[in-house]
This record gives C-alpha cells, sequence and structure tokens, in this order.
C-alpha cells in the first residue's frame, strides 16, 4: 500500500494545472458562445466532444446521451472553505480533461511512478469522450452549516431552499438530498461511471459519496433531430420539451438571467431530481385505452388523444383529453405558461422479494427557478398517472454557470 | 382492470404461433449452421439481428453486445410439467420475435383490443433489434423436485449440480441460484430490459423472478475484431478468451458433444453466472507495480509481464510473472489445457453507505461441463486477487441447444 501523503497528488497536479490553465485565461470564450448546444454535425451525426468550458455548463442543453451516472456528495464534517474552493477546482480539471477523453490527470492511468497509485482509475482507457458531459451542482445544506463554515450563507440565492412536500411523496433518505451533485452523461456507460468514480476518488477526505444512480435510455430529447424516446410505461416522453436551437424558451425558462439574484448565477440553472419509481407490473395489466386515458396520448404514435400526430399541440377542449390526464396537467397552458427542461433516464435497480422490477424514471429537470418545477408538481397532485408511480428520491441544486477556461465551476461564488 | 382470463393470451397466442410455425419444421437449420456465429458483416459493421432458432442458442459466441440483463426465475410452487413446457414454448416464440426486434406477439404492444392490456409492454418500439440475444438455462433445482413433479430427473446431466464452496466465497441468497434464468444481451440496454421485463411478465403464474442483474461494458470478446475491453480494476479482460471462429476449441471446451451424456443436451453447453464485488477503493490504492503483478499483465498495454504485446503468450519461467498472478492461475498451461468462453460484464449497483461504490463484474462463462469451471476455480484459491473481490453470488445452468424453427429451446428434454 502506499504512503498516505499520495491521496492529495490529484490535488496537486489538479493545483498545478490551474496556474498553468491561468495563463491563457484571456482566452476565455466570450458570453453567448454557444459550445454547449453545438450538437450535432452537419447531417445529423452525434458528435462525441463537448466542450466543459462555456458560458453555461455542458449537459443541459447538450443532446442528451445515452447513458447517466449521478452522484450526491456530502462535505466531511471537517471541511473547510478551501477543501470547497480545492475541491471544485480538481473537479472541474479532471472534468475538462476527461470531456476531451483525456485521463483525470497528466499522470493518468499509468504514466506515473509503478511505485505511486495511478492518477486514473483506467478502465476508460481508450473509450475516448463519447459524448461525456459533466455537470456540477451546489445544494441547499451547502449553504447552511452551523456558523457558516464554508463562508457562503450571505451569497445563498434565496430560491435554493429544500423541496416542499409533495402529496404521493415516498421519500427515502438513501436517495434524498446531498451538499453537491455531479451528473455524468455520456454514449458509453463505463465513460460515465469512469467519471463518477474518478472525481468521488478526487473528493478523498473532502467529501463523500452519499447516494448514486445509473440511468439509461433517455426519456426525453433537446435536438429536433433527436427522436423522441420511450419510458418504462411504453409511451413516448419529452415530445413537448425545450429544445437546444430555442434561445427564447432557455432565456425564460432555463438560464438564470443577468438581472436575477444573485449575480454570480447569472447564465446558469437550478436543477430537480426525482426518483421516481414505476409500478410497472400493474400498469402492464391496465387495458390499452386506459394508459392512453392516463397520460392523455395515444401510445402507439405518441399524438395527443385530441387528434393529429405526436407533435400536434394537444387541446383540453371537447373532453377527448380527461381533465387529470399527465399531458394536460403538466402542459404550460395549465401552468401560467411555465417550461422546464427534462433530461431524465429509465432505471432498472434489479427486482423486489415479491419478484417485481424496481424500475422507474430518475427524472432530472432544468429550470430559471426551482419554483418553475414546484408549481407543475402541484399541479400534478390530480394527476391520473399518480397511481403507477412513487416519488421516492428527491434532491435541488443550483448550478453555476460554465467554467472559463482556467477557472472552475462555481468560481463566481467565491470571488 | 382487465378480466383474469387475459393473463393466458401471451400464452394462447404463443401456443397459435407454434402451431403455425410446425408446419415449416422441415427445413429447420442443418447440424452445424453457423447463424449464431455470423457476428460481423463484410467491413467488420456489427449486424444488429441474430437469429434466436439455430444448432446452438444465440448469446454464446455471438460476438458481445455492449449491454446485459440477467434474470433467474423460480417455478412456482403449484406449477406442472405442463406449466413448464408451455413456458418455455411461450418463452421461446416471444424470444424468436423480439429477436427480429418485433413485439412479443403479433397484437403487440398497441395492436389488440384497446380494451385489453397489450401483450407487450411497449417501451422498445422503434428501437430494432439492436443485437438483442436471449439465452435459456435450466437450474440443478428443476430436476430436483418433490416427488419429481416435472418428470425430468431421470434426464438431469449427471454434471449440473450446485458448484462447491470454493475459498473466498461470501455469497449471497439475493443472487444465488434459480430453477431458470435468461440471458438477455443486446447493443441498446432498453431492447435487454424489455426482453426481461415481457419474459418475466409472460411467466405470469407459472414462474416468477428470483433475482437479475444489469451489466455493462463487456469484459470480454469472441471476435477478433472486437477489442479487448477493460473491467472496472482498470484492466484488460479477455484477451485470452475462445473465439467464435474457432471450432476446434468451441467443440473440445463449449458445446456439449454428440456422445457426451444425456444426448437431448447435445450442441448445448453450461453456464456458470458469479456476481463477484470488487473493492475498487482499494485496489485504486495499490502502487501500479502491485496492480500489474496481481494480475500478471501491464494495465495500459495489457501485454504479459514476461514481455511482448498483449497477445503474446505469456511465459511462466523466469520469474517475471508472480507464482500467483492471477493471468497464470487461470491459464490452461497450469489447469490441464481446460478452456472456458467468458462471457462477463462490469456493474454498478449504486453505492454503500460508507460511500464505496457497490461495483464489480458480473462473471458468465460457457462450457462443455461445469467442471472445467470448478477446476480453474479452486486452481484460482491463491490468485494474488482474491484480497481485492468477493463472490457474492452465484448459479449454474445447462444450456439446453437451440431451438428448432416451430420448436422451442429445451424440447429435447421432453421429447
Amino acid at each position: 500500500m502506499s504512503a498516505p501523503e499520495e491521496s492529495a497528488g490529484v490535488s496537486r497536479r489538479g493545483l498545478l494545472g490551474w496556474a498553468i490553465g491561468t495563463g491563457v485565461a484571456g482566452l476565455a470564450v466570450g458570453a453567448g458562445a454557444a459550445t454547449a448546444v453545438a450538437a450535432t454535425q452537419a447531417g445529423g451525426a452525434p458528435v462525441d466532444e463537448f466542450a466543459f468550458e462555456g458560458p453555461h455548463q455542458a449537459g443541459i442543453t447538450t443532446r442528451v446521451q445515452d447513458h447517466l451516472h449521478f452522484a450526491s456528495f456530502d462535505m466531511m464534517p471537517h471541511a473547510s472553505r478551501d477543501d470547497l474552493v480545492s475541491l471544485l477546482q480538481d473537479w472541474s480539471y479532471a472534468a475538462s480533461r476527461m470531456a476531451k477523453g483525456l485521463d483525470v490527470s497528466a499522470s493518468g492511468a499509468v504514466g506515473g511512478s509503478p511505485e505511486a497509485p495511478p492518477d486514473d482509475t483506467g478502465e476508460a482507457q481508450g473509450l475516448g469522450a463519447t459524448g461525456l458531459t459533466i455537470t456540477f451542482g451546489l445544494g441547499p445544506a451547502l449553504f447552511e452549516t452551523e456558523g457558516d463554515r464554508f463562508g457562503i450563507a450571505a451569497r445563498r440565492p434565496a430560491v435554493l431552499v429544500g423541496l416542499p412536500a409533495f402529496v404521493g411523496d415516498a421519500l427515502d433518505a438513501a436517495y434524498t438530498g446531498g451538499d453537491l451533485c455531479i451528473q455524468a452523461c455520456a454514449d458509453d456507460p463505463q465513460v460515465a461511471v469512469h467519471a463518477i468514480r474518478n472525481l468521488s476518488r478526487i473528493a478523498f477526505g473532502r467529501a463523500r459519496l452519499r447516494w448514486s444512480q445509473l440511468g439509461f435510455g433517455r426519456t426525453s430529447r433537446t435536438s429536433a433531430e433527436q427522436q423522441t424516446p420511450r419510458n418504462l410505461f411504453g409511451f413516448k416522453d419529452g415530445t413537448a420539451n425545450i429544445l437546444a436551437d430555442d434561445a427564447k424558451a432557455l432565456a425564460a425558462h432555463v438560464w438564470v438571467g443577468e438581472r436575477d439574484e444573485p449575480a454570480w448565477m447569472a447564465g446558469g440553472s437550478y436543477l430537480v431530481a426525482r426518483k421516481i419509481a414505476m409500478l410497472v407490473e400493474t400498469w402492464d395489466r391496465l387495458r390499452l385505452s386506459e394508459q392512453d386515458r392516463t397520460i392523455g396520448r395515444a401510445k402507439g404514435s405518441g399524438a395527443p388523444l385530441s387528434g393529429g400526430e405526436e407533435f400536434t399541440e394537444p387541446s383540453f377542449h371537447g373532453g377527448r383529453i380527461d381533465t387529470n390526464a399527465h399531458v394536460r396537467l403538466a402542459h404550460p397552458t395549465v401552468n401560467d405558461g411555465v417550461q422546464i427542461l427534462r433530461r431524465g433516464y429509465n432505471y432498472v435497480d434489479g427486482n423486489s422479494d415479491l419478484g417485481t422490477l424496481d424500475a422507474g424514471l430518475f427524472f432530472l429537470s432544468y429550470q430559471r427557478t426551482p419554483e418553475q418545477f414546484i408549481g407543475i408538481q402541484k399541479r400534478l397532485s390530480t394527476d391520473l398517472m399518480s397511481e403507477y408511480i412513487r416519488h421516492i428520491g428527491s434532491g435541488v441544486w443550483a448550478i453555476p454557470p460554465g467554467a472559463q477556461k482556467g477557472s472552475y465551476v462555481g468560481a463566481g461564488l467565491f470571488a
């Protein structure tokens, strides 16, 4: 086994990386540069590399990748402000390298001394970036420490508070909350898992993994070129999502504005995660017409029951869509025009002792303020679908704007 | 909710399907036809459809797909021989359809009556076959029922018995054993999950899901065109695996021969599954030279420590490879020439309360008799790697030969 002082090895190298990077900070991307939105090459073929740096963090409007590893972390009880800053710096440095398909440090999985543990765990060697995005978030608890240990209480966004209780909540502490979160999305699950594993390792002594979730089968889309995927109820999901090229909707509903408070969040967003267990065996015994009525769309085509095809706007007059159909209660027309950008994934965690699948939807949504999600979720209290789902996990995090080159995610909070 | 008699709907349609299929049984594939071995198109591009029928079941020598959903089932206590036969028939019928990217029945997810539950759960609609293979197995317990309920005790393969205890076993009943197993592999995890979910649903009233496992990141290869993947220790895995085009090795080590007992297993194989937890955090703290010594190969290149490149045969003379290195103890030269065909997957099941990953290798191997695995696993009792792994799940199943067109997997057992 190796000497204890090696546990800070990545950190030292990380800081060295920043020192070098700072020299070229003048080359930082200009506001409005749409690096994270360059979702497809000409011809629609997906690109496999997304820049980590930019005005917004990657992994929000980025075309939705096929695989997710999401992780929630808690700061260690003794951790200081310096620990938090250095963690965000080291995480950003490693993330900027992994986004290019590189090891977490320049000495990597096998490039260091044979007599030291490798900086990188190695299982993603040779796989390339495969569309990896890493998105960091800060939870309400981080701003609520005893004695304001991190010195950030005064800079807390007023809207960053724990979510209220909703009808039908069945929350399990094992999938709820966390001081920090990381959303890793990629087209290869091994690349997403590698990212969370290595970022967790880098956090050693400063933060600890609290809970995590793997997801497959995106349940949304952020590009018109992406087909609408299906959730585990067999229905198309994300048909009416905000798309990455809809600058007006993004400005109105997703990005924190220049005039919103606090200023360090401008260009950021707020993430809500909900682990939603789906009682698939019960659902599967519903007759098709009842499944359609519950959602308000036809299972096969995805067309609203009011007529047309998948992308036809639903009409809530004439009674063909039930008052409590999911599509109606989630629709902007009954939510004062409010929209959210969804980015969820299907999950299967094995099965219960009864032989039923532990399966569901890991719901992720980005919005300008968590109040958008809260309003819609309250509206869904009479959703016909509620009988077949349980919200078992929950969290909300502030998503700072993207890092400038040579800086780190969250730098504005500590400036 | 629908009427109870509908729960047998798929079964009735399944039997109808067989009745039609039987009319063309004379067109069944000849012995030796290599339908399941047609792993790649000209140019190396993977094909996305593998025939379910053939002399051998698909999913053994088939090029290893990227995703796994494995499931173990128990027959219900009251189930009869007829129930077992009809289950295998219905499973085979549905599997033959899903292998073509079709719904589990002709009326499918939306094609039936709106007043009945759909036969197919629908989440794989539009995804195609994406290389799906479904492989069925029969466990020792199926032949050991009280009063020989299924009437098959006399036809039991003598080698199909529970595995012995091995040094370092830490088996959990929650991931061990089962009367029947299904290995679903595909290039899209949603397609593999859809297969297990629908086959589980078809089993209703006859068999019940006992345990299941999702896997990603194949840790082996069965085609020279496939790159050697890496396991979660960051090492290339499967370098020296049996390849699908090595007919001599397959005949010697994988397929049950015409002269082996019992005759109904000719063209079949035996599957061993081991859920192997990997203590990745401990492993990651080992210095690189110790990781290399443990495996007996170099982490970066995969070359044996005796020299050369990845595919150079290791030399166990000269002391450069430790006597207890994994590569040596698993090598045919110290196992009387015995080989097995490996087909494992990496898994991550979330994390422990301590913040460590619940991660490892879901080991799958196919062999002509389970004694091949038993011999190698006994040899591995002094494996240097044992300190960093725990076998937490286990199972062994007889894998009957492939179904002939119009027949079903296991038909020979009941003939």
